[in-house]
């Protein structure tokens, strides 16, 4: 077979003890990049810059966990309370991320990316928010990537969109999910209740405005989950009785109080 | 119903605009910690030193992908062929980590940790080494965490071991394993092949130096393999045809040719 | 709690040794009912008549497996490599059941269901058939359960067709599909190629007539095909050396040379 | 590449037109056999005969659903809560069919067979049972295969051993299984509760006397099951409001109440 009929992959090359990702050694990526930066690499093709990779390890951060009321988490204590190897607990889990949950950040980026159209067309960022909205409350829609069930003002998204501004990484996207967020604030009364920007919101923005594709927009979220649904399943095991029936509301929380990071990290 | 018969979680409390991971705001580690120093408190309950901090990030890379060939990449690339969702192919790759592939880790785990049995014991080091190549010899068994059907020689069980020493985190574990690495040298003929230490053997050494319980071993290459199931699928949805059969063996890469970090990553 | 706060299932009732599936005890309903006729009941509510027990049996008869190559049967097989669990093999074939590959069944449901509002409207069986091929043809597109890699006329369609005449089950999706296979045979030239009806396409015939919801066409393909999964990851577990590289082209069959159903079965 | 170098299958042969499952041709089984039946001939490589074609089917029957509460049910419906496809909320639940969920069955086939080993040793049916509890009382183990948490006679399983009987293929495991439960009811305060045979235990020892390998054990739950998931996950996705919280305790149920077989099924 000639090398042209064979399928290509442009990810990684493997050769006996030399291990290659898009053309970087891994052994020298130890130790110099960030697990952030490897991911970024991996999956855009490039090193970020120094500012992006501390844009993303902030991203992935962000949806590291969210508490054992997500559906995700639950369908992965209920796998391992059946005595299921952590792998599987967790392979649930993920496939817990469904459209209505985790999926926002895909739905999200396209919605704005709808809105940059009218842009391009001439529209100013405040008319083309303007005009989002309309259409949506019109079709009695909330907008992707706006509304929680808990947060009144989600501080993963305002976290997201300070470090934006700082690391000057915003871009038109970020601009214009705040604009559609501002309008939204004034016509709350159209969608019965109030719309804040979430954390799938910001992080659709924001990998908008760093070029990522839509599938990764639901990846990022994978990545940052995955730990949460592996420590979810791991204190199902170790800290639960066996078949259990788990109900997602009579839990309460016995973790460390609230403590403030050391300095040196700030 | 009491608070006392509510069942508990330690990890992460959830209140209105308020998250908190193991008592740290959400919104504070974001910029403030890496997220493999986030994946490390999430998971251990504290945070962790800039040097463990460093290692942990270093564990994470070590593994993010491995080429096309591993069984758990063919699956997850066999579902997105079908068109499934990205999701969907992920989960698929996680349940190809059998046994015999990344679960290696938390054997080698037990491994170590039965020899450590023997030094309490009195016996030595190098003595307890002799003693479990000698027993994998006499079952014919391959010592856990050693050999590789590519690698004569892991780089990313080396740079694994020069970090822990570098960052003055080796440990007994990581002493003991690399007494193993020596007598399997010298004693290969016994296994008819070379017995190289591999990447699950350095991870599985250097996680049990840094406190990891056996369940985590495998959970620390499932997350940090996610991104390369991730890029594949991906790669497979965007460059491939749709229901095509998938050789694992009549494919070539074509990304960069092997480039070098830039010296500020150094 | 009220019981009006409850929510509501109405699939199965279970009390201290009292089974009721919709209402039957299971115990009664073992030896009396067929699996198939037992599943027919859950899904549908109500108790199959002898001759769409029959149907329904042939139905799930159809697709049980289809060899080596099917995406979902290598992802099982891939992971069944890796020495995971037959569960896990098993979970991932089912997550290889994308759009383009056991999903047809619901798009043809739909395609069919569209072409009826057609008759409904007052166009004759044939002329909507006309209209729908027309209209793929325009878009260039296959209309969904049409088509086939290997077959040229598929057997499993054929034969359940037959039975739904037989048994007098075949109502209008089936002589709609069966007006769209004829238009497509003579006009092949516009697809570049023969589009024979497939299995996909006979089962959401079959199915529609018989009043299955959308939700439940991937189902039955769900079903049907399990059992080829168990039996492919577990002749891989059984036959295979683990960790195989599993090239999807080079295998042959050695099993039974073709023989004759007893003359009792007929 | 000659043929010898290929690797083998023995389940199923394609050909253009022609599909052959263990020999025969798949369009003549369908109508001539029941999908038991043809499970039957997949996973063992011949036809059953009559009385194990209908006993299989009452295998299959006898465990398609447990109402709402089984933990795979519950990860299914957690899954389906999300907006995630009805194929994913299946996958997630049969990866919680764990050790302690329906893995039982092969522990259970074991078990018989380690029981079964001492009858060939010269020990009676009966003095083995007495052993065998034994043993298990002295570990404080619960003998697999024993026990319910709601029902104190198991119906399902009674009514295997009825029909193994009448259709005359009890053997000896199942001829051991209920001495076992015999002697375990004679001595139930050696575990502090009554320990009756359950469906697993009388799947395990019925499936053992036809011949079945350990590793389709708990495949006979998982085809007998499937159903039962697919189900859960469209009532929850048609009867429930999306991402709500599913509390395995607070519903009811609301089907059709008792009703008798028709005459003719019985």
């Amino acid at each position: 077979m000639s090398k042209d009929e064979r399928w290509q992959s442009s990810l990684t090359s493997i050769a006996p003890d030399k291990i290659l990702v898009r053309g970087y050694c891994l052994d020298e990526m130890m130790g110099r990049l960030t697990f952030a930066e490897a991911v970024y690499l991996l999956l855009m093709g490039e090193l970020p810059t120094p500012s992006i990779g501390r844009m993303f390890d902030a991203i992935l951060v962000s949806s590291i966990d969210h508490g054992v009321m997500p559906p995700s988490t639950l369908a992965a204590r209920n796998v391992a309370t059946s005595g299921a190897p952590l792998k599987d607990a967790v392979a649930a889990g993920i496939l817990g991320f469904g459209p209505r949950h985790g999926g926002d950040i895909e739905s999200c980026m396209k919605f704005l990316d709808g809105g940059l159209t009218l842009v391009r067309g001439g529209k100013s960022v405040q008319q083309t928010a303007e005009a989002l909205v309309d259409e949506c409350a019109r079709n009695s829609e909330v907008p992707p990537g706006f509304g929680h069930r808990i947060h009144a003002r989600d501080p993963r998204a305002a976290r997201l969109f300070q470090m934006a501004l700082e690391l000057e990484i915003e871009g038109e996207h970020v601009r214009l999910i705040r604009a559609v967020e501002g309008v939204l604030a004034r016509k709350s009364e159209q969608f019965g209740r109030q719309l804040p920007v979430n954390v799938d919101g910001a992080i659709a923005a924001v990998a908008s405005d760093l070029g990522f594709a839509y599938d990764f927009g639901n990846a990022l979220f994978l990545i940052s989950r995955l730990p949460g649904l592996i420590a979810h399943a791991h204190e199902e095991r170790v800290r639960q009785t066996p078949m259990r029936q788990i109900d997602p509301k009579d839990h309460s929380y016995d973790g460390p109080r609230e403590r403030r990071l050391p300095e040196r990290r700030k």
